[in-house]
């Protein structure tokens, strides 16, 4: 969802070099140098507020953490989280992530996290959606062979067109949740902001976990 | 599920050799003799009390409908209203799905359904549930390469493990719907007596319909 402008956000993250990236191409092949330690990478794609990115981090100590987002206000707002918590093992991107394989060499991430991506219901729109052939196309390519994808939404129609995608695309699902919340053993998961007030109002939170054929 | 015994069910199978077949092997390779013309082959496994099967039968002329079912109850009921319907496409199979092959020569059949089949919730009979490995194998062998497999149920259980079984088979999805009777345009489906107390209940159906690669 788009946020209201916060004036703040632009000079916060300009005055957080250390923290926020907004050349990644830059990095592209070097992105272990920004961490305090080389571990496996992950990366968000939408990261929204950071709430999501900033709790893995601080759960996962030993892997790095890459949020990207492309929206300048949601990009300040996890800033400010990251300024907090100071964690060594997490970065935060500002930019599209459609040119995901400009930011990433072929290999080098561990793991990608979608979370409550934007539906673009209309049928126009198709590759827009973070689960289109192309999207999953650059996953594969910046992605180790036994890498996993986590994607959770709450939107019906965008779930139902996203494991006919990956299906058709010729991944492997590894898991499906329809009502996620609804799973005995659930501490594993850690919750967006979105997704604490979606669920607490009882509808179903969708999650696919799957990983490309090797 | 399973009914309650009906004394004249048995009697009335027996009485009407013409709709119920009680020795499928004994037609295998040869099913179109049992039927007015000679067209494409749809089966359903598990028919339950029959409506979707008998509504199918009446809704296409043009095709040949068998509904197995391995319940004498459920197959007296399903008779009762084939008795009445008199459809010259439908055919009714008193026997265990199990033995699918041994009922059908391979591309023998040009769609299979399965509609609201017994969920077997527990890890230990994961081979009963009828979207396991080994069944899939099974209608693999018996439908022809263009054939569809059309699956709905209300159990999310069910559901979450055949979407991830089916494409683990290497099942390629053609549609899913997470809560069918929301989907705007339902002209096409046929319903279950089951389904249409359960939906009316406002709880989702879920519904995938996948082919085998080829």
């Amino acid at each position: 969802m788009r946020l209201r402008n916060k004036p703040w956000a632009k000079p916060l993250i300009a005055e957080n070099p250390q923290y926020v990236v907004t050349d990644p191409a830059a990095l592209r092949g070097n992105w272990q140098s920004r961490f305090e330690k080389e571990q496996p990478l992950y990366i968000e794609i939408g990261m929204g507020k950071g709430r999501f990115i900033v709790e893995m981090a601080k759960k996962y100590p030993e892997r790095n953490f890459i949020g990207l987002e492309m929206q300048t206000v949601a990009t300040g707002i996890a800033l400010k989280k990251q300024i907090e918590a100071k964690l060594p093992n997490l970065q935060l991107v500002c930019a599209n992530g459609s040119g995901l394989t400009e930011f990433f060499e072929p290999n080098e991430v561990s793991g990608i996290y979608l979370n409550f991506s934007d539906p673009w219901p209309k049928n126009r729109n198709e590759k827009r959606r973070l689960t289109y052939k192309s999207f999953l196309a650059q996953y594969e390519e910046v992605m180790q062979p036994t890498g996993h994808l986590e994607f959770k939404t709450d939107n019906r129609g965008l779930f139902e067109y996203s494991l006919t995608s990956l299906n058709n695309y010729g991944m492997e699902f590894d898991q499906v949740w329809l009502d996620l919340h609804q799973t005995p053993d659930l501490t594993d998961n850690v919750m967006t902001e979105y997704e604490e007030k979606f669920s607490q109002k009882g509808q179903p939170i969708y999650k696919l976990e799957a990983h490309f054929k090797h």
